[in-house]
């Protein structure tokens, strides 16, 4: 048998891997939707097997780990971290096949105003998942810190969008169901946000085994206040 | 030390009353909905602090027995399974706090119409988290496949809810802001019944080793297919 740290690596690499693939698929639901071309959401559908297949694998190797190598408390926190954060990954896989779903309701009709917001709040969200990841591979408290100050970014991005399609729909009854499903989609990116924050919330409380997952005030440089 | 098998219990048993906070948390935000009252909704805000509190507890017992205990293979599944089954509640209950801030939004005009479709999805989505949890407590894998099949419900509603305040918006623009409103908040339940949807899945994986959380079609007596 390898040495256990190795192992280790192993389970970062296959969540670092499949961290890839997801925001590939949220970067790929949202260039469908900017081309209007539903036939480029076809990819975004055989990634989600994979990201599934990558999921079981990380949680079997995290068990299997856990029961052959009787980790000490900071090796079993990373092999829960590693289950959970591959949940997190899932569900943002997730959110991608919803955006492609919502864009066949898009395509109903002619495009409602040039798309702007979502695809910039799409790249927050796809950093949020990439930094979040780097800050757990770099163990970087920082890094996490900043997909927690994204986040506020993606929120604002979120109301605004609101705030828009609303005027069009109160102007135009004709745009209703439009304007939701673009509403719709930019509530999934918002959900991708959620997800790398509880990513990043898991990573600062794996470095420095305090949980910021109920208390958000976090110093941006990191430093623990108590 | 005291027994293993008694520390596992102990571990269920914060996962259930975590689930009847997280329930009676969204039995309570649709009942402040339905009686148009905010004050209502103060209850929940300060169950969540509840919530929060015990998903550390959960995690910091399954990390403690993980560690104490070198579990073999499937004490080590159930200590992962507790630790996501955790992260899931508390996103239940994260949906009742989202639903009584869109409460907000709905009380800003007059009651668009009687209340019908709402609570009843409300009660589907709180009796999948019920039977979810009941189906972990006594291995009952058919219990699990009914919050399978109930999630269908809750689809079915979400799509009629959506398609009847449609109508709403398309006949008269002031409807719009309230009629929005109430699609959150039907959105809101639907990610209820996804989230119970996830622990059934944990569940029969736990009890069956055998992941159906990428594969939803298990039969409706529980029998393996492979």
């Amino acid at each position: 048998m390898r040495h256990f740290d190795e192992q280790l690596q192993e389970l970062l690499q296959k969540v670092v891997i499949m961290g890839s693939v997801v925001e590939s698929m949220i970067q790929r639901a949202v260039a469908a939707l900017v081309a209007r071309d539903e036939s480029m959401t076809e990819v975004v559908f055989e990634k989600e097997r994979e990201v599934n297949a990558l999921q079981v694998a990380v949680d079997d190797l995290a068990i299997r780990l856990t029961v052959l190598q009787q980790p000490v408390a900071r090796d079993a926190r990373f092999l829960f971290m590693a289950s959970r954060i591959g949940g997190e990954l899932e569900r943002i896989g997730d959110q991608a096949i919803n955006i492609c779903q919502n864009l066949r309701y898009v395509l109903e009709a002619p495009p409602l105003k040039p798309l702007v917001d979502i695809p910039i709040m799409a790249e927050i969200a796809q950093k949020m998942v990439r930094d979040s990841l780097t800050g757990m591979i770099q163990r970087d408290v920082s890094l996490a810190n900043v997909v927690l100050e994204d986040e506020k970014k993606v929120d604002a991005f979120r109301d605004q969008i609101f705030r828009t399609l609303l005027t069009y729909m109160m102007a135009d009854p004709g745009t209703i169901q439009r304007a939701l499903s673009l509403i719709l989609i930019s509530r999934n990116l918002e959900r991708v946000g959620d997800h790398a924050t509880n990513i990043a919330e898991e990573v600062i409380y794996w470095i420095q085994g305090r949980d910021v997952r109920h208390s958000k005030g976090i110093s941006a440089t990191g430093e623990v206040k108590i």
